[in-house]
């Protein structure tokens, strides 16, 4: 069996880690384009935080800042254009999964021609602008992972773009900035970073190294699921103290570490099409699959899912599966048709072929299914 | 607090993965310098698949084969001006931790001048020769560290050169050329691989990554002593079947990533004047002092040597000096005189200032005593 691990993202964590870092961003280039959404990193601080470390080095900057949620084809080709017609060498992306994924496909995108219909090629020259990535969720990790996902409407799902050119050259990871969170924000983002950890282990390509980091970040996850709980209870908006912050950030990062050795599973192939057709956000998404998914993999091979469960402190999936439920409230409806529109699409992903336990096209109608009973 | 994260080696694991990714060394450059000792790498088969592979994807290499145990700086000069003369534009190195340290060194020199007197300053123009590494031991971690350690006359001790630019570019990790390593090889070799995670849970720069991957390489380790133990008493020489040789060459990768992040302690630092002044294996030397040490930061800090002994199913630091006595057995010599000329030279070292519990120079010289009482 062959195993691989590659991750060259230089991360740096803690406090005013930007402002400590400044000089860093000379490495880089001598012309950054900020890629942003309209308003979080405006709010939170931390575009301020780049503004004025980057003033501090004397490097002139520009702000592309329409990444919508799930951002699109179009969206990153029109960042590219500016980015070149600005000259500007080096990309800092400033965000959630969002402004990361699409900073990812600009500084490609701005660094050589690519047509879009070889957009998801993987064939590109060995050419990238360098980027310095500052994540303002706690949950995609695309901070340390060679993928970009883009809404498709041809494909009408997210589609990958999977390069080693992709990773980000630097990662700042200041808890901060994901201080202010609400508590929905904050579980489904969180749900999604527990999602690449258990994935990571259900993974074909799960290696002793994804798996130490995939256990560690499970944990720490767990371990502020009490108080996440307890927020939502109470109704309390500003749930956690920094150091649970910090942890949940981490965790993330972990989880993104891991998914960059193992991709994902079926789980996210699954959530692709919750998020296009029925606008549910990303990490709840998978939250809704992967009580199913791990009820699955506990049937056909127990050992795997016990492993995990254990991490978590639980003996059987169908508690993990309760936890779960209890994080994401209410579910939504779902129709036959769309079920089986969906698995139809789910099948022929490659995340399917890249799972231990491999679902056929009724157990994911199954799965869809059983993740929507009340 | 800052934290850090970042080794950029691509690392490829699997028997025959050196035949089966032979085109990589195409992307390392035209001609290649392989750096090894003498002996091991012939006789294990490790050369011999490298250039097997060279051939087959028309790259000419030369053969650098005077690295000797502890190699010197004289021996790093001599490789750099071969390579230089040669025009290799890339380096392999083969080998336990002396070629591969010796094998970063070469790439550094023969890509600039530096000065014997700058040697180990750290600053150096960005540009080393591209490196694909081997391990043929299962200890140093080498192949994934920026680290290398040379043996210095003047200074009278081991010391080292630390730049991310010694980052080796791909490491081959194959079980298979550690199969024929002796019992007493593969202990000391092993200890030295558990030393580098136990060190980097006791070290000031200690994260969460580098906790998670120690953890594990801990586990891993312990997990393999029953049999090592077993073997010494059998007197038996080729001790493991290959599922545990990948164990601990996975560990001792893992190790080598723990150190990449934390650096070493006071065990690497009082352990380099027993390889220096008494010849004592690296490996054996760590091992002599690492209980000593663990015992130490019990007294001062037991939560997190609880933390260490519990990845070991130990209550206390003095049952893992039991284990490490049965595997080192019957220790050395040692005069009052060179524990204290050890100590003087320790206690200076920026390994003590890199310790979470820093050792006086009084717990240093008891440490010193306590290691070699029979």
């Amino acid at each position: 069996m062959m195993n691989k691990y590659y991750m060259p993202t230089r991360v740096i964590m803690g406090n005013d880690c930007i402002a400590m870092n400044s000089e860093l961003f000379i490495t880089l280039g001598k012309k950054a384009l900020i890629v942003t959404g309209a308003q979080s990193a405006k709010r939170n601080g931390a575009e301020k935080d780049v503004r004025t470390a980057l003033e501090s080095v004397g490097i002139p900057y520009l702000v592309f800042d329409k990444v919508m949620s799930n951002p699109t084809i179009a969206c990153v080709y029109e960042g590219a254009t500016f980015a070149k017609e600005n000259r500007a060498d080096f990309i800092i992306a400033i965000g959630g999964g969002s402004p990361m994924d699409a900073g990812k496909a600009i500084a490609l995108l701005a660094s050589q021609d690519i047509m879009e219909g070889s957009l998801f090629s993987g064939n590109y020259e060995k050419k990238v602008l360098p980027m310095a990535f500052v994540p303002t969720t706690a949950g995609t990790g695309s901070e340390v992972t060679q993928y970009s996902i883009l809404t498709n409407n041809k494909a009408q799902t997210k589609t990958s773009i999977a390069s080693d050119l992709l990773f980000p050259t630097i990662a700042f990871l200041d808890a901060k900035y994901t201080e202010h969170l609400g508590i929905i924000t904050t579980i489904y983002t969180t749900i999604d970073a527990l999602s690449h950890a258990v994935e990571g282990m259900l993974s074909a390509r799960a290696s002793i190294v994804s798996d130490a980091l995939a256990v560690t970040s499970i944990q720490m996850i767990i371990n502020c699921v009490p108080d996440m709980l307890q927020a939502l209870k109470s109704g309390s908006k500003v749930v956690f103290n920094m150091k649970q912050r910090e942890q949940l950030l981490q965790a993330s990062f972990l989880a993104g570490m891991v998914i960059a050795q193992t991709g994902t599973t079926a789980v996210h192939s699954m959530g692709y099409s919750l998020t296009y057709f029925k606008n549910i956000e990303h990490g709840r998404a998978n939250g809704l699959l992967l009580g199913e998914y791990l009820k699955l993999v506990e049937k056909v091979q127990p050992d795997l899912a016990g492993r995990i469960l254990e991490t978590m402190n639980f003996s059987e999936a169908e508690q993990f599966q309760e936890l779960l439920n209890k994080l994401l409230g209410e579910k939504e409806e779902i129709s036959s048709e769309e079920i089986r529109q969906y698995s139809k699409m789910a099948i022929q992903t490659k995340n399917i072929a890249n799972c231990v336990v491999k679902p056929t096209e009724e157990d994911i109608i199954t799965m869809f299914a059983l993740s929507f009973t009340k």
